[in-house]
C-alpha cells in the first residue's frame, strides 16, 4: 500500500476494528463480558468502516467524489471481501490478501489447513515433518516417566517446570509455533509475529533432520528449532510457553470466534504431522458457552456473506500465498471475470501486502502488478461509469 | 403471485415482518418501549427472511436447490430490494412494486409526493383540485367564527363535536383521506384500505367540480367526497377523525420511521393543493425523542443500502403506478440492463401485485408480462450459471 499509494495518487487509511487496539466502545469494561462484547460482531465492524469512509469523504477536502478501495490481509482480509459485497456503493473495489473466506463450515475440510503447515514443512528440508511427527510420541513418553518432566523443562529451556497437566498446553504451544513459522515463513529476514531470519522454515528444518534418533535427542534439535521462533534474536533466557500471538487482540478475537466466525480445525496424524484431532462442534459451542455464556451460531456467516455462492458479486482480488495454511480456506481460482484469485508461488501468509524488498521473488512482484491492474481498472470504471458521482 | 404461481412451479411464502402482526419477540411488551423495539430494523428484517429461507429450503422437500425471488409492494418491495442487494446469494431477483427506496434524505424532493396527489386529482375531475384547495381556508375561516365548530361537526357527520384545537388534526385527516384516494385509485372496485367503487377518485370529484361557492356549500361537498371513501359501504353514521389506517401496523411503523425510515414530507401549496408545510428535521427528530426516547439517523439508510448508487446489484424489477404518490421516490428509469423499471401508466400503488380481474387495462397486463418476463430470464440464469447449486 505506501509503496502504490503515491502513484496511485491514494490517500491510505488504517481503521481500527472495534474491541481491538484502542477502539474499545466501552472503555475497560469493553471486554469483560458478553454483554459489554455484544457489539463485537463483523456485520457492525462493516458498518463501522462505511461510517467511517462517509465521514472522511464528506469532511476531507477533496475526497467527496474519489473512489475507495478496501484492502486488508487475513481476517482483514476476509472484511475487505464481505465490504466490498455489502457495500458496493461505497468501495469500488477490494483487495482481500490471504482471506479464508470458505474457513466455515464444511465449507472446506477441516483438515487442510495442517496438511498445509506439513507440505511447507516437507518441502523445507528433508524429513522435517517426520521429526515433528515423532516429537509427539517423545514428548508423551517422557511425561510418562518419572525423570521426564524435569528433563523435558530443562531441555526445551521452559521458564516455569512442566507438571503433568502442562503437556497438553506445551504440545499445543508447539503446534502453534509451527503453525505460525508456516504463515510467516517470508522469502527474507522480517518481524511480522517475531524477528526472523529469511525462509525460516529452512532454518528450523536443519535441526530436524533426523526422525530417527532417541526421544531425548529429537526434543533437543526440537528445542533448537523452536529456539529459531521464539529466540532468533537471542535475548530470550527461556521459553515461555503461557505466551500466544502477542498484541493481536487475542481475547476479543476468542469473543469472535465463540459467536460468528467459527474456524474449523483437525488433524488426523496421517495426511499432516501432528496429533490426530477430531473437529468436535459440540465440544466447541460447549467451551464457549463455559466462557462466554454464549454458543456459537454455526451457519449464520454462510447465512449472511454467501459461503460459495459469491458469483453475483464484482471487483474483488483474492490473492494467497501457496505456502500459507489459510490459502486452503480461500479462493484461489478466479470465479468471474471480475472476481479474481491470483495465487503466489512459494507466498506465505499475506506476503503479497508487505513492503517491496530487494529479495522479493518474481512471482510476488507479478502478483502485486496484477492486483495493481485490477485495481486501476476498478477506478477507471468508476469514473467511466459515474463520472465520479459515487 | 397467485395468478402466475402455478405455471412458474412455484411455491409461494408471506413471511411477516418483526414487530407486526403475530411476529411480536416480546410478546405484548414488544411495542412497549424502545428498549423492546431495539430489534427492529431493517437490517434484522432482512436476516430474518435469509434466516426462514435457508430454513424452508433444507426443510421442505424438494425445495433446496429451487431459486427463490422477493416480492414486495411499499415498505415490502423496498424490503424485496434491498433483500436481493444485500444477499443475492439467496434470492435470484427481486419484484419491488412501488418501492419508494429513494423517497429519503434529500433523494427526492419533498415535495413531489404531495405533488402527484395533486396531479391525480387535477386528472380526475375539472376543479378538483382546486375545490381541496379553497376547502382548507374554507375550514380555517368557519373554526374562527362562533356557531363555525359545531357547524362544521354536522356538516361533516363527525362522530364527536369538533374542538378549535381539533382543526389541525382535522385537516391531517383530510388530507391523509386524500393520500390514501390517491394511492388506491384502482381500474376497479376494491377493498385494500377501505370499500370503494372503480376509480374512486373520479367519484370524489363528481362531489368537487365548484371551488367557487361559499364555505359552507363548499364544506358539504366536501362531505359528500369523503363519503366515498370512509362510507362507500353506507354502513357509518359519523365519521371518526381519529381512525388511522387500520390494522397496518402503524405503532411499529412510527417506531420505524423515528429511528431508520425518515420520509421526508412537503408541501407549498402552489404546487400542489395542500396547506404549506416545510419539512423541519429538527423538529421531527425532536418529537421522536419526546415519544420514544430515541432519535432517527438521517443518513444511515442511505449508508446501508447506498441511495441512488445501486447500479452494482443486478435482477430487481422497479414497478411503479404512474398515479401513485409513491412513485415520485421510487426509480423509474432502468438503471442497467438487469435493474429496470416498468411504469404502469393510469397504475395506483402495486397494481401489479393485485390478483387479475377482467377489468386490467392493458397496460398493466403488458407491466405484468414484462415482470414475469424478468422472473423467468432470472431462474434460466440460475439454473445456466449454478446448476442448481445455490
Amino acid at each position: 500500500m505506501w509503496d502504490v499509494a503515491e502513484e496511485m495518487k491514494a490517500m491510505l487509511v488504517f481503521a481500527e476494528h472495534r474491541y481491538y487496539g484502542e477502539s474499545l466502545p466501552f472503555g475497560e469494561d469493553s471486554l469483560k463480558d458478553s454483554k459489554h462484547l455484544n457489539f463485537l460482531t463483523s456485520e457492525q465492524a462493516l458498518a463501522d468502516y462505511a461510517e467511517l469512509i462517509i465521514h472522511l469523504k464528506r469532511t476531507i477536502p477533496g475526497a467527496e467524489n474519489q473512489p475507495v478501495i478496501a484492502i486488508g490481509g487475513s481476517y482483514g482480509g476476509v472484511l475487505a471481501a464481505w465490504f466490498r459485497m455489502k457495500y458496493p456503493h461505497i468501495v469500488v473495489g477490494a483487495l482481500a490478501s490471504s482471506a479464508p473466506i470458505w474457513h466455515i463450515e464444511d465449507l472446506t475440510p477441516c483438515g487442510l489447513f495442517m496438511k498445509i503447515v506439513t507440505k511447507d514443512f516437507k518441502i523445507s528440508g528433508p524429513k522435517c515433518s517426520e521429526s515433528v511427527q515423532r516429537s509427539w510420541g517423545a514428548i508423551n513418553r517422557l511425561s510418562n516417566i518419572g525423570s521426564g518432566l524435569p528433563w523435558l523443562t530443562k531441555a526445551l529451556h521452559l521458564c516455569t517446570p512442566l507438571t503433568y497437566n502442562d503437556i497438553q498446553h506445551l504440545k499445543n504451544w508447539i503446534s502453534e509455533t509451527w503453525v505460525n513459522l508456516a504463515m510467516v515463513n517470508y522469502p527474507y529476514a522480517s518481524n511480522f509475529l517475531k524477528p526472523l531470519p529469511a525462509w525460516p522454515l529452512k532454518v528450523v528444518c536443519r535441526y530436524l533432520k533426523n526422525p530417527n534418533v532417541s526421544d531425548r535427542a529429537l526434543l533437543h534439535n526440537l528445542y533448537q528449532a523452536l529456539n529459531v521462533y521464539h529466540n532468533y534474536s537471542g535475548g530470550e533466557t527461556c521459553m515461555d510457553i503461557s505466551e500466544t500471538i502477542a498484541n493481536l487482540g487475542t481475547w476479543s478475537w476468542a469473543y469472535q470466534s465463540c459467536t460468528e466466525i467459527i474456524l474449523p480445525f483437525c488433524t488426523d496424524g496421517v495426511e499432516d504431522m501432528f496429533e490426530p484431532h477430531t473437529w468436535d462442534w459440540k465440544k466447541y459451542s460447549d467451551e464457549c458457552y463455559s466462557q462466554w455464556g454464549v454458543r456459537p451460531r454455526p451457519s449464520w456467516i454462510t447465512t449472511m456473506y454467501g459461503g460459495r455462492n459469491i458469483s453475483s458479486h464484482t471487483n474483488i482480488v483474492f490473492s494467497n500465498g501457496e505456502l500459507d495454511p489459510w490459502s486452503g480456506g480461500g479462493v484461489t481460482k478466479d470465479i468471474t471475470d471480475t472476481l479474481v484469485a491470483i495465487t503466489i508461488p512459494q507466498g506465505a501468509h499475506h506476503l503479497d501486502l508487505r513492503a517491496n524488498t530487494i529479495f522479493d521473488p518474481a512471482p510476488l512482484m507479478l502478483a502485486r502488478s496484477l492486483e495493481i491492474r485490477h485495481m486501476k481498472q476498478w477506478i477507471a470504471d468508476f469514473y467511466g461509469n459515474s463520472g465520479g458521482q459515487l
